[in-house]
């Protein structure tokens, strides 16, 4: 029980932090209140929603539990009416990104797993959710993609989420699994954001043009 | 039955002036015939494609009735012909935009009620339903995203939904609470077009830098 | 038998193709090697995804069979190491992208008509298995979508789908059927390529600006 709202706490907590990114997108990009609250909300559920539809686990879970819903509200009209504080503070909304992106990848691949898939779909459904709303985010607000950024990011998520398969097939208590799993993503993005560590990237090589 | 046809009514003309509006996206483009009906569609069927697909209720409803599809092909293929006649008459085609908008926001939280899911969580998908249409479109054909635009338009969306639930919450008669869900999206949808009405916009404040 | 695997034959030689697009994306955008998987992944199973998620066949086909995600994983390693050799190749790209387009707007058309809907909904859900990978790979990489190049695309699968389903009504064979999909659309493609056909573009005319 104690664990099971432990892992609630989580889900709001990733949620949480996903809409208050997508709420100061919105702050950028100079929107009104319920432009706020639409990209708080898209960002917040947007990765979690994409995981329900490709499960088949309908209605997504929102729908079934609008408090969801309501975090992103509130998440949005309180940086609506202090994102000039936060925003000076935004290393610390980094910080909870990289809480967010370690608890979605280790969740999502939960998830997939409790429904049944194989360890390997479930990794991916993990990557998704924790991507996929950082994504729609930066696809409406018309901003460069998180994914073509030069940081440590999707690969956090990969390592999160394949570390903690990884340890269920294994046998290993599930409480312990997600923790490694957690503590894995966040240290690598947390390093990536310390150390401004970056993965190697394709390099185009002599006598070729790129676009 | 009359009630029904009527609304069926509504949902018909709903998609054809989303259609509409993709067309016209299609035409800035200079697409060809075929880009023309593929963007009219999917702005056309977007919202409400998202909407059957986070209830669950699948297939989407343009795969059991076609003739939505055909309502889209037929919107493209006139606007092809007749662009220049329209669009020099494209204040007329933002009022059907409106009638589009008040007509989805209400319709599509009626669907989710139907659906059986919270009056909250209806009123969500009833924006949504209002508003992905144009997203799918504004960021297919690469344009600013209507969200991002000074003029009110998720705002209306909003009314209209949650005055829509409000009233059915209350046991309203179901006809007086779409006709009044419907009049008070599109006038205040109306207001920011006659008046430029804008809702107040998140301003940075001094000391801040804003991206 | 034979019959199913050359079907599946092609459905994985149709997300390769795609997959192998999505890794060339992201070599232009000089993404690190999770990067060239991510976008690899969403071009090869993002149209076939969006094809289950509307009729409903939950959960999508990568997650009953994660090989196909496998696949899409080798294709951008691959890539990753030896895009400087495929990219001076970038011609023989667009032709295997041909065949992916081609079998992939006959066998979502199929998947659709197997599954029970009218011929009219199947070639719509035909024409979006074969071009929304390509939309996604676009959208999230932020290059400028292949539904607004000059080159005939969409038309090449309307044509496959549509001739497709025809036959299919008319109770012809079904590898015939596929057969001849598949070369109405291949070879539409391919001479849009060889001799750079175009269709008719809307032009606007006089008296009239295009934003």
């Amino acid at each position: 029980m104690i664990f099971l709202e432990h892992l609630h706490f989580l889900d709001f907590a990733g949620v949480a932090v996903f809409a208050a990114t997508g709420a100061l997108a919105a702050s950028r990009k100079q929107l009104d209140i319920v432009g706020f609250i639409f990209l708080a909300a898209i960002t917040g559920i947007g990765g979690g929603t994409l995981r329900d539809l490709i499960l088949g686990k309908l209605p997504v879970f929102w729908v079934q539990q609008p408090a969801f819903i309501a975090v992103c509200v509130v998440i949005a009209v309180g940086i609506f009416f202090s994102a000039h504080l936060v925003e000076s503070r935004y290393r610390l909304l980094l910080w909870l990104d990289a809480i967010g992106l370690a608890s979605y990848c280790v969740m999502g691949t939960m998830i997939g797993l409790e429904y049944g898939i194989s360890p390997f779909a479930a990794i991916v459904t993990g990557i998704m959710t924790a991507t996929f709303g950082g994504i729609f985010r930066d696809v409406i607000a018309g901003e460069k993609s998180v994914l073509l950024s030069d940081e440590i990011y999707i690969s956090a998520a990969l390592l999160g989420a394949s570390s903690f398969a990884l340890l269920m097939s294994f046998q290993v208590d599930k409480t312990i699994a997600i923790t490694i799993g957690f503590i894995l993503a966040f240290t690598l993005r947390a390093a990536a954001l310390l150390f401004g560590w970056t993965t190697p990237r394709y390099k185009s090589r002599k006598g070729r043009e790129v676009k």
